[in-house]
């Protein structure tokens, strides 16, 4: 009994506190909500992949980070996202589908990355995409923007903004500059411009190889600031010599008249040139999404439109738009930050005490009428002083307590004290059945 | 592009179409709400725990499915259930809980055996527990099975019972046998007795070297069948010479008494002394939940108390009581039986057709208006024929198909298609709203 083994989780996961887990778990049901009320599906794949599957598309950073080990014969790996397994399984169950398929997915996903603050190995994944079959309307790049203001909205978080661009913009200008071969480098400096500031991009920038001047357009091009219209007029005005720079102005120009028929407040979107996404994985339209009093945690809702999702494993032509929420690290901070708040840690609205042996028959009766009326009830057995019963319901956050005992069985009524105004009172069930419906 | 990496799932995990998804996921949620009715408060351990921190609790067949791996320094595994963590989130967390401790834990856990029908190597656990400080109540125990009696009802399922016994009264039988030493092997051999019949058993139980006299009375007290007031008579009348004995059968009584008090029809449980589950884990009641039209799917809860949950962790004394579902292959057997259909593949109710580009705001507005009161509503983009995207809704299941073009716009009203019964008919929003409210 002496030398116990180490009951601390592993750094870098969460395990939270009753009180802080009902808080994340209303977080994530609120979301989940928002997605279904869309129409998007819910799908739950294998946390454990085929090494192959998932190496295939990982690459560097990612890689490094993946949780691999073997069983038996197998290469087994945990998912380090859930667009890899989404690929996987739109090409498994291809026949089985009906596209466009759009599917929600929230679920743990694993980087065993180095534990720093905000950073975790174990983390929650909110993820929605539309998939179509050889085609996808870019009207659906505009509805997930929609989504993404009902499910901020529906979180009551402050003030948020969700920025748009366009891949092929940043990809179309370096063309026009014949630096095609280095847009992946480029546009990993551009994505770092709100942390590092223009001069030290100018400066990795001259250190990629790039002219003064090609940095200059390109620093001019990411400056490019103002109300939608403004800014669609000043990418008009550059004159880019680029079929790639038209192609993305034009979609870009499509999604915003869409997202204009949305009706969404102008506030909640714009655009926003310096977003280029570090991944190379999008291929038009990419979202970030940022709490605008709160700039420093970074984009809490991140995604974009691919041309094809699944190369790797299908010879069909999937392109499709998708956006993921990192559930955990969103939470974490808003915690940190006071943004939220824990309530009651238990679902539980009534704490039944039954004041005696005698009283339990009555104390359960009661508890069943309650729960038959979904009002979440529980009922305190344990001997024990009545303080101690009552700070029980406190401390769990549980707001009505009843008492039953020889007075309340033989009077046919219920001792009702609501430990938020201390106030004490004698009903019926029938009456508190109905105060709380 | 020739060569393409398998898009299988891994033998012994299931990974659903979205149709046979939304059934599991119904399910799931119904047991959460069972499990939140009764004032149980959800916690979510991480899936990767501490090496040393689950061998410790493991044991021969287990220990050898465990999936272990390393990664820098650690020595990690994932977990095989939901007991073990928990053992040690209370111990870690002791100071930070209120006694008695409540918690479900609806998680995936993870066992590499091998893969044979019904047994799956990634499945959901679906548990409850209630942790008391020094003492818990034996009405917990009884409570434990009007939560079994409420999932298993609402998840409707056919005729089921709930056996119980307590561990106590073999124990006490062998102890007066001076058999004490072989009690766990005796234990496993009884537990077999549904599968394999008495004359096996008894056969087993010579192997092991017991008298023919001692074998006999271990069948003949399993044999004891009836009412549970019938059961309790014939354990009292057999005047066992064995302290634990007696608290086995006291405790036994308490309980059934409790059940009692909780009103559950009288065919919804009953004592069964053969059940004696073969894990040494539990020290007094324990529960199996049966089918009893398909008994050979086997028990689908199971649970029972201990005297200690967490002693390789904690010197403070932590008893409990507790029940598991094995939610994936429940799922699974009932699907196969046919004993569950899966329904709509998706959530949205209605699903709107804009007919030409013109109508694509209207059926936006539509939309919103129809999702404000919490109808999911999916809106179909792409270009397609009509009936292409009639058929899309038939496939995902979505009843409402709402259709809109210039005599809609122009009129003011909606044309309501109805996929289950055929009718079409002519509404506007308001009186849509208000029929699927």
């Amino acid at each position: 009994m002496s030398t116990k083994i180490s009951t601390k989780v592993l750094p870098g996961f969460m395990e939270l506190l009753p009180a802080e887990q009902r808080l994340f778990d209303a977080m994530k049901q609120s979301i989940q909500a928002s997605y279904e009320s869309f129409g998007f599906m819910a799908i739950d794949t294998p946390a454990i992949e085929r090494a192959e599957a998932l190496l295939a598309k990982a690459g560097g950073e990612t890689e490094k980070q993946i949780y691999q080990f073997s069983k038996g014969d197998n290469e087994l790996a945990l998912r380090f996202d859930l667009t890899v397994p989404l690929a996987r399984y739109v090409s498994d169950h291809y026949n089985d589908l009906v596209f466009p398929f759009r599917r929600y997915h929230i679920a743990k996903v694993y980087r065993g990355e180095k534990p720093q603050k905000g950073r975790f190995r174990e983390f929650y994944q909110c993820d929605i995409d539309i998939i179509g079959h050889n085609n996808l309307s870019l009207i659906n790049d505009a509805e997930i923007l929609a989504v993404i203001y009902d499910v901020f909205s529906n979180l009551q978080l402050p003030r948020f903004m969700v920025r748009i661009s366009n891949r092929k913009l940043i990809s179309g200008l370096l063309e026009s500059f014949s630096l095609s071969e280095k847009a992946t480098d480029v546009m990993r400096v551009i994505d770092k411009i709100e942390k590092i500031g223009a001069a030290k991009v100018r400066a990795e920038l001259s250190a990629l190889g790039l002219s003064t001047d090609s940095s200059d357009k390109i620093l001019d091009f990411v400056a490019i600031k103002g109300a939608p219209n403004e800014v669609l007029a000043a990418l008009e005005a550059l004159q880019i010599n680029s079929s790639v720079f038209a192609a993305g102005l034009a979609e870009l120009k499509t999604v915003i008249a869409g997202v204009k028929s949305f009706a969404l407040p102008e506030t909640s979107y714009g655009l926003d040139l310096s977003i280029a996404r570090g991944l190379d994985y999008y291929t038009g339209t990419v979202y970030e999404t940022v709490l605008l009093d709160y700039e420093q945690i970074g984009s809490i809702c991140s995604g974009g439109r691919y041309d094809n999702l699944a190369d790797t494993y299908s010879s069909q032509k999937l392109p499709g738009v998708g956006i993921s929420i990192g559930l955990t690290r969103l939470f974490s901070q808003l915690l940190e930050l006071g943004l939220i708040k824990t309530q009651a840690a238990s679902p539980a609205r009534v704490l039944i005490i039954p004041l005696d042996e005698v009283a339990i028959a009555s104390a359960l009766n009661t508890g069943r009428s309650l729960r038959s009326h979904k009002i979440a009830t529980e009922i305190y057995f344990e001997e024990a002083k009545l303080k101690t019963k009552l700070t029980y319901a406190s401390r769990l956050g549980i707001r009505y307590v009843v008492l039953i005992g020889a007075d309340e069985i033989v009077g046919n009524f219920l001792t009702v004290k609501d430990m938020e105004s201390g106030q004490q009172s004698q009903l019926n069930t029938d009456t508190l059945i109905a105060q709380l419906s």
